[in-house]
C-alpha cells in the first residue's frame, strides 16, 4: 500500500498557483511545495504539470529545478515525473555512470511488472533517443542484464510444477559450479513469468535444505554473481529488497542520498508502507526516525511527507 | 501497399449472415466465404466475427475450420485471425516443430515494426500462457534468436554514422572469423533501430567492397550462419525477403505450401504489391501466374484474390 495521504478534491489550477506563487520573488517557499507535491499521486501531479504550463507558459519542471538544489532537487524531481519517465532517467543515469550502477538497472528490470517495464523502455526511448536495451548492452558486461531489461513476461498465474523442479536443479547445478552466466540461467531468470519463477524458487528451497539467495552469498566482486544475486532477490521478494536497499543507503558511514530517495520516490505511491512495517521489524527502529536523523532541512521534510508522516 | 480490394462500405450483419448460410445446408458454399473474407481488411473481419457470434452464438473461426479443410483452410483460418494473433500462431507452430522453423520466428521478429512486434508478444502470452521468449528459449539454440524476439527497437529516424562505421567493422571482423554468435553481433542486431542498422550495412558495403548479405552466404548446415543470414536479409530489406521466400516456396519440387500461404497472408494488407513488383521483375513472370500454375481449387482462387485477382 501507499504511504502518501492524498485529499479526494484537487483543484490542478488552484495548485499551479501556490507554485507559482512559491517560486516567485525573493527565495523560494519550499514548504508550500512540498504540502503540495508530497500530497499528491502520479496522475493528479501530471494534471499539475499541465495546468501550470497552460497558465504560465512555462515548464513547471524546469522551474523547480532552477529554484531548488541538492538532494531535495533531485528528490522533487524524480517524484514530479511520470514514474516510467522516472525509471528512465534513473536507469540513464545508472548507465552513464563511469562504473555503471548495475543494481538500479536489475531493480527496475525485476521489480516492475511487465507492463510498467514497458512502458519504462517507452519513455528511455522518447526521451533519450535509444532503446533502453541498446544503452545496457553497450555499457555492461554479462548477457543476463540485457536479458532482465527486455524482458516482457507472461504475467498471469498458471505455473508448470515439473518445470519449477527441473529448472530448480539446473540453477543449483549451475549455481554449484559458479557458473553464473550461463546461458540456462539466464534463459530460466530472464523468461519465465515471476509465479513461475517463485515455485522454482521453492523447489530449489525444498530440494536442497537452503534458499537460492543463500547459496548465493559470496564474493561480492564478482559481478556475475552480485547480478545474478540481485536479481534474484528482486524477482523472489521485492518488497524485502527494497527493505534492505534502504537498510544499507542509511547504515553505511555518509547516507546514499541517491538509493534512499529512489526507493522512497519509486514506492511511495506502491508498496511503501509494508516495506516500512518490514524496516520497523528487521532494525528495531521506524524507517521515519531513521530516515529523520539521517537527512535534514527541506530533503528531510520531504521524504517524511512521502513516508506519510501527518503534517 | 495492400493488394486486396476492399468495398467503402460493408455491413457486418449480412457478411455474418451470408457466411452462415454458407456455411449450412449440404456442402459448403466456399467461393462466397472467399467472396467476402477475400475482400474486408482485418478491422472488418474482426467486427464480422463478432457480429457472427452476437447473432448465432456461435465461434465463426471454429464454424469455418469444421467447414473447410486442406491448405485452403489453413489460409482461411490464418487470414480470418488479427494480425498479431496471427503471428502467435505462426510462432508456435513453427516452434512446437520437432526441428523447430527458425526462419519463421526471425521474420517476425525482424520484419514487423516494434510495436507489431511487441502486440505478438502479447497476443502469444494470451493463448499459450507463456512468454513467446520463454518458448523460443527452451525450443532453439543460440542467443540470437531470443534477442530478436525479445527486441523494442527505437523506431525513430535519429542515428549516429561513427556508430555505424565501428558496429560495420565489428560485423565483418566477426564474419571474417566465422563467430556468427559472438555476443557482439548478437548485440548489434537485436538492440540497433532498423535505421540504424540500415547505415550500418550501408557503411560496411562501403568499407568492404561487398555487401554484408553476400559476405554471409556459405554452409547452410551452420544453424547460427543461417540465423545470423535470415536477421540480416529481413532487417536490411523485408520485401526482397519475402520475394525470395515466395520464389523458394513456389520453384521447389512440390510447393511449400506453409510459405506460400503465410506471405501472402500477413503481407496483403501491407506490402504485398512492392513483393509482388519484385517478384515479376526477379521471375519474368507475374507472382498471379505463378501461384495460379502451382496451386488449385479454392486455395487457390482464395490466394489469388488476396493478390489482388479482380473477380
Amino acid at each position: 500500500m501507499a504511504t502518501i495521504h492524498v485529499p479526494n478534491q484537487v483543484s490542478f489550477v488552484e495548485d499551479a498557483e501556490v507554485l507559482r506563487k512559491a517560486c516567485q520573488g525573493w527565495g523560494t517557499d519550499e514548504k508550500a511545495i512540498i504540502t503540495i507535491l508530497g500530497h499528491r499521486n502520479a496522475a493528479q501531479r501530471k494534471q499539475i504539470r499541465q495546468a501550470y504550463e497552460q497558465l504560465y507558459q512555462e515548464d513547471l519542471i524546469k522551474r523547480l529545478e532552477s529554484e531548488l538544489s541538492g538532494d531535495f532537487e533531485r528528490a522533487v524531481y524524480r517524484w514530479i515525473l511520470d514514474p516510467a519517465d522516472r525509471d528512465a532517467v534513473l536507469a540513464n543515469v545508472a548507465i552513464r555512470k563511469t562504473c555503471p550502477d548495475y543494481h538500479v538497472i536489475i531493480e527496475i528490470a525485476c521489480t516492475r511488472s511487465p507492463e510498467e517495464l514497458l512502458a519504462v523502455r517507452r519513455a528511455y526511448q522518447a526521451r533519450f533517443k535509444h532503446s533502453l536495451e541498446e544503452d545496457v548492452a553497450v555499457h555492461t558486461k554479462g548477457d543476463l542484464l540485457v536479458a532482465l531489461v527486455t524482458a516482457f513476461r507472461y504475467d498471469g498465474d498458471e505455473i508448470n510444477a515439473r518445470v519449477a523442479n527441473s529448472e530448480a536443479d539446473i540453477l543449483h547445478d549451475a549455481i554449484k559450479e559458479k557458473a553464473f552466466n550461463h546461458e540456462e540461467v539466464i534463459r530460466i531468470l530472464s523468461t519465465r513469468s515471476k509465479m513461475q519463477l517463485l515455485a522454482t524458487f521453492n523447489r530449489y528451497r525444498d530440494n536442497q535444505g537452503t534458499s537460492i539467495t543463500k547459496n548465493l552469498l559470496g564474493d561480492s566482486g564478482d559481478e556475475f554473481l552480485v547480478t545474478l544475486r540481485t536479481a534474484v532477490r528482486c524477482l523472489n521478494d521485492p518488497k524485502k529488497y527494497f527493505e534492505k536497499v534502504l537498510r544499507n543507503s542509511i547504515n553505511r558511514v555518509g547516507t546514499d542520498e541517491d538509493a534512499l530517495t529512489r526507493v522512497i520516490v519509486s514506492r511511495a505511491e506502491k508498496d511503501l508502507k509494508e516495506i516500512k512495517e518490514l524496516y520497523h521489524k528487521r532494525n528495531s527502529v521506524p524507517l521515519e526516525q531513521a530516515v529523520a536523523k539521517d537527512t535534514s532541512g527541506d530533503y528531510k521534510t520531504f521524504l517524511l511527507t512521502l513516508l506519510g508522516k501527518e503534517d
